[in-house]
């Protein structure tokens, strides 16, 4: 970091009409200040990062060239947003990125009129805008719409959905594919290299020493120029290309980092006013500026806090290892004795921990790129041939894939093992990312064996029993962050499936927990001891299917049951209470209560915030044990 | 259709062995023997005709050429594949297409080793065709996976997302474009017109001619022809195709009514073992060498039972409206008095009705091809402009869409409505189609209204309700076929969001039903008032909201509630089981019953039988009141 911090341009602006009187000439330099004001605010927050910086130019040219917020910017996954976010009226808020109450870490709708679409998975920018521009049209009230989209989202089968219907459209709709050639991991895919090699090619040097030489010699001709360089684009690059294949008019590509690149051509495109939809082509670098970038791609994709002037990230300090580590580790060890083990991520190598078993396993570990429809069925094209796939996706991203869940999948049984990650609440990525509603998704799918180990030991019997169960799919499901802490067993064992376990017996309460809210209800009930009460405590271990045994157990041994899981309604305990009142258990007056999440999306916070906030936590479920303590049976179906 | 209707030479096939003793020169002629037995199976069963006439000579071709089963032939949604069936042992059966305990209208696994996956959705044939190329390549066992695709399948973003991999992956895998220029209705998108410009431009014919000048003069030059036909295809057309940009080497058109031009390709394809993906494109007409082809490409899809001399199709005698026509209707008649209304099909325009709005207001209506991903957020791009989105998906294809549907909708709490047409069980298409866990895969979701009419006067109720509630995402859902017959209102009625309705009050036990289901409880009802016992029936009209004074009402007022949907376990019944839990309402003993859908998938038969093996029909909620009332309400909690 230099010393050079000062920020006299951007202090300029509060409205983006401020923005708007800047000369075209300062520019440049009021991009390195955006760009100085970004590293700052991650740096306190932590965030995504290196996304913004590659935007830098590309965000100060589209809100100078183009008149938003009446003309519609879409950020496809919002996470590229903050250099935009300080430049439409945010710069005061920018430090309460992802903390509660604060700014979201991607684009929202309810944040600004500046952000018209929100966005935290990606590749829907397109679809979104084409809507907005068809909407448009249908209104008669005509505006630009531009959608800037990365080329790691162009992986995805949803953005070529967009394109091919956009190629075919009339409406008027600019895409800026910005390709930094980087995703959130190493770029996969054919579409990739077929990038690189456009980025190569001839035509590119071309254009931008055209576009150089007349924008550094004559501005006066830039406008002319650009028209030039725009046909030199089309008739060199677009007219083979796949984009203009599909029906995209076809500029570029041109250095995103340039504004002097970019403001003539955006120029141009708002002011020609051709039908149907173009496509820009620009490169920038992720991460572009950052003094203290390292070599991860994909560690590099989003920060902790840092220090500044040093570089150096702040770590967590504990000993625990986190459930991706501890889930690695043991498929590792599961891959070593079994070759037919083999794994699929979708763009999250490290994430999924992945990268480990590629490094030891390299031809068994399939990158497919952010394409979780193709990871499912490619995993079950795999189990159908009698491979052993683990398919590791993060729980909100197993939604995108859930019609080949159910048709490839499940209905064909075939053994498929999900390790879905990131399930439950996920803390500062907030409610587009939440991983709370694949218990009730998966459960009502016949076939389905849902694991939920209530720790890091749990999750190691997991993994060795998802490798043995060979009958049918089954999915493993654990949260975001470290274990509990508790001893990792040497030597894994293969569990019954379907069949829970009682933790301690009670006396007249008894919780029922799935998963990693066992914790706090042990917690829970550890603090009603101390009043007097015992609590009985059962982990399911499985939400499906579920344990009959144990269910009938705890209803007629108990006289009140508090199910406790991290998921939506409709999930774990809703299935129980089909099966209690099919089976009569319920019919004699059990007192049964269901702690689950709320009926709501629950916003960017810490994980334990949003637990406490659903009521959840050890705290919440004492209070839901004292409620119950205190209430007496009741008597109705004696009185009536 | 003409009097030869003799088959000496597929009499001659009893194991795919027979077929490949058959002279070469033979197999046109056997190819018009399997396309008149493939139209005879089908006038008598009823089911999708023209895709398999499409296919017949590549049929014959695949199977001649190739080791099936060894080598795996995936046929892309399966409906194609009723010549293959008779090709591959399942002749003698083929008239029980589609009907209870007979042969399966698609491909499926259990039902022959020739089908080495199922295929009911479309577009998923080249992820699994991915998966067994890589299991094979791991499991050093070298066979040819080749996977049929149409040419409608490929504008969904999962085919395009498995090219993706493919194109970047050194495993062999066969993709035949079957390119009819028609899919299931008028194709749609730019990859539809690209493949237009392809078949029309000039390399198609110099291969044709090439190669048919040479099959019919010096059969022993073909296979070196077939090289430099496939040398010219990759010079003139592949370079710069869409496919080989995406890696793949491309390979056509040709024409694939032409066992001739087949064949030399194929075994080239066979006996060449470069590595990495090939895509041959081949040219067919759907329907080809159909006698009564009529002109709707979309109605020709799938057929009735039609008579095989005169082509008369057997219609449904009834003059009830089935829900696709009366939703349409209403539709229609809402988008006449308010110009916002707008309608977005994913290729099913037909099928979901919406030809008939397009028709009236053809700027209104968009078909964004088979790609329900960005169908969802196409029209969540539209409600954030202020227009009134229908998204008229099919429920099984809404699958798709899920991701988009919790991410892009109800997050942002848009107010698109959802028309869930085919929701519920659904006849011949079997488990593969089945509308059945919408209402749980939904009702887990914030914000999200799901309407459920139980007769097609209520649709036309709810369709008014849901283009007039705009706060936030609605979803309409109603089954396949016919309505109950019952009178239709003049006006339509907007209904309060979340109340349901008392149809009767009764004694001692009630039903409440969500649905179309409610004709077979006031069935049962009657049935049980008949034996002296009176038992009320609710309609809860709304899955979600849930109606809690309706539910105190009921759970207060009668000591036996069954709930009955149709629908998978964890839907609607399960979320009134968790209300009536956390308000104490189950506290006192009320006996409660759930009756939806069996925890199994349910394979092709009439609906009515779909029902009856469900236990959901009306004979099924009557013996479930029987044994209720019969029961007396337990004590238990009067003696603990």
């Amino acid at each position: 970091m230099t010393d050079d911090n000062k920020t006299p341009l951007l202090d300029k602006i509060s409205a983006i009409k401020d923005l708007r009187r800047i000369p075209e000439s300062d520019l440049q330099r009021l991009a390195a200040e955006l760009r100085h004001e970004t590293i700052r605010a991650v740096a306190k927050t932590g965030g995504h990062l290196g996304a913004g910086l590659g935007v830098v130019e590309l965000t100060v040219a589209l809100h100078y060239v183009f008149n938003t917020p009446d003309d519609r910017l879409i950020w496809d996954v919002g996470h590229q947003a903050y250099p935009h976010k300080i430049l439409t009226g945010r710069r005061d808020r920018i430090e309460t990125l992802r903390q509660r109450d604060g700014l979201s870490g991607f684009t929202k709708r309810d944040e600004s009129e500046f952000d018209p679409f929100g966005a935290g998975h990606s590749s829907t920018s397109i679809s979104a805008g084409l809507g907005m521009a068809v909407a448009s049209d249908l209104q008669s009230t005509p505006r630009n719409v531009i959608a800037v989209i990365g080329d790691g989202a162009m992986s995805a089968g949803m953005a070529y959905e967009a394109m091919n219907n956009a190629g075919a459209s009339e409406s008027r709709l600019i895409v800026i594919l910005n390709d930094n050639d980087m995703s959130i991991s190493q770029p996969v895919g054919a579409m990739s290299s077929y990038l690189s090699r456009l980025i190569t090619s001839e035509p590119f040097h071309s254009i931008r020493d055209l576009v150089r030489e007349v924008t550094s010699k004559f501005p006066a001709e830039i406008e002319r120029t650009a028209r030039r360089a725009k046909d030199v684009a089309r008739d060199l690059i677009g007219v083979n290309s796949v984009f203009s294949q599909l029906g995209f008019m076809h500029i570029g590509p041109l250095d995103g980092h340039d504004v002097n690149q970019l403001l003539p051509i955006l120029k141009n495109l708002r002011d020609t006013h051709t039908n149907g939809p173009v496509l820009l082509h620009v490169v920038t670098e992720k991460g572009h500026g950052h003094p203290f970038k390292d070599q991860s791609h994909e560690k590099y994709h989003a920060v902790p806090k840092f220090d500044i002037i040093t570089g150096t990230q702040q770590k967590s300090a504990g000993n625990v290892p986190n459930y991706t580590s501890v889930f690695a580790n043991s498929l590792i060890k599961a891959a070593e004795a079994d070759s037919k083990i083999v794994a699929i991520t979708a763009a999250m190598p490290s994430g999924t921990g992945l990268d480990k078993l590629k490094a030891k396993f390299p031809s068994r570990v399939f990158d497919v790129g952010i394409a979780e429809q193709h990871a499912v069925t490619f995993a079950a094209g795999m189990a159908s041939e009698g491979m052993k796939p683990f398919c590791a996706l993060y729980s909100t991203f197993l939604q995108r894939g859930y019609d080949q869940l159910i048709h490839d999948v499940c209905l064909q049984n075939l053994p498929v093992r999900f390790a879905i990650d990131r399930a439950g609440v996920v803390g500062a990525d907030g409610a587009t990312h939440a991983g709370i509603y694949d218990v009730a998704y998966l459960s009502c799918l016949p076939n389905m064996v849902i694991m939920c180990p209530s720790d890091e030991a749990e999750l190691i019997h997991m993994v060795a029993t998802s490798v043995a169960y060979d009958d049918g799919p089954s999915a493993l499901r654990y949260p975001r962050g470290e274990g509990v802490g508790c001893e990792l067993p040497d030597e894994a064992e293969i569990l019954p499936i379907g069949k829970g376990r009682m933790i301690r017996e009670g006396d007249d309460i008894a919780i029922l927990s799935l998963g990693t809210r066992l914790t706090d209800c042990l917690a829970a009930a550890d603090a009603m001891a101390v009043q007097g009460v015992n609590v009985a405590v059962a982990d399911a271990r499985f939400a499906k299917p579920l344990d009959t045994d144990l269910l009938a157990h705890l209803a007629t041994n108990y006289r009140k049951l508090v199910i406790v899981e991290e998921n939506s309604p409709g999930g774990f305990s809703a299935h129980v209470m089909t099966y209690l009142a099919n089976h009569g258990l319920l019919d004699t007056g059990l007192q049964v209560r269901l702690m689950t999440l709320p009926d709501i999306y629950i916003e960017h916070d810490s994980q334990a915030g949003q637990l406490a906030l659903a009521g959840i936590d050890a705290a919440g479920i004492e209070r839901m044990l004292t409620s119950l303590s205190s209430a007496s049976a009741s008597g109705k179906a004696s009185t009536l």
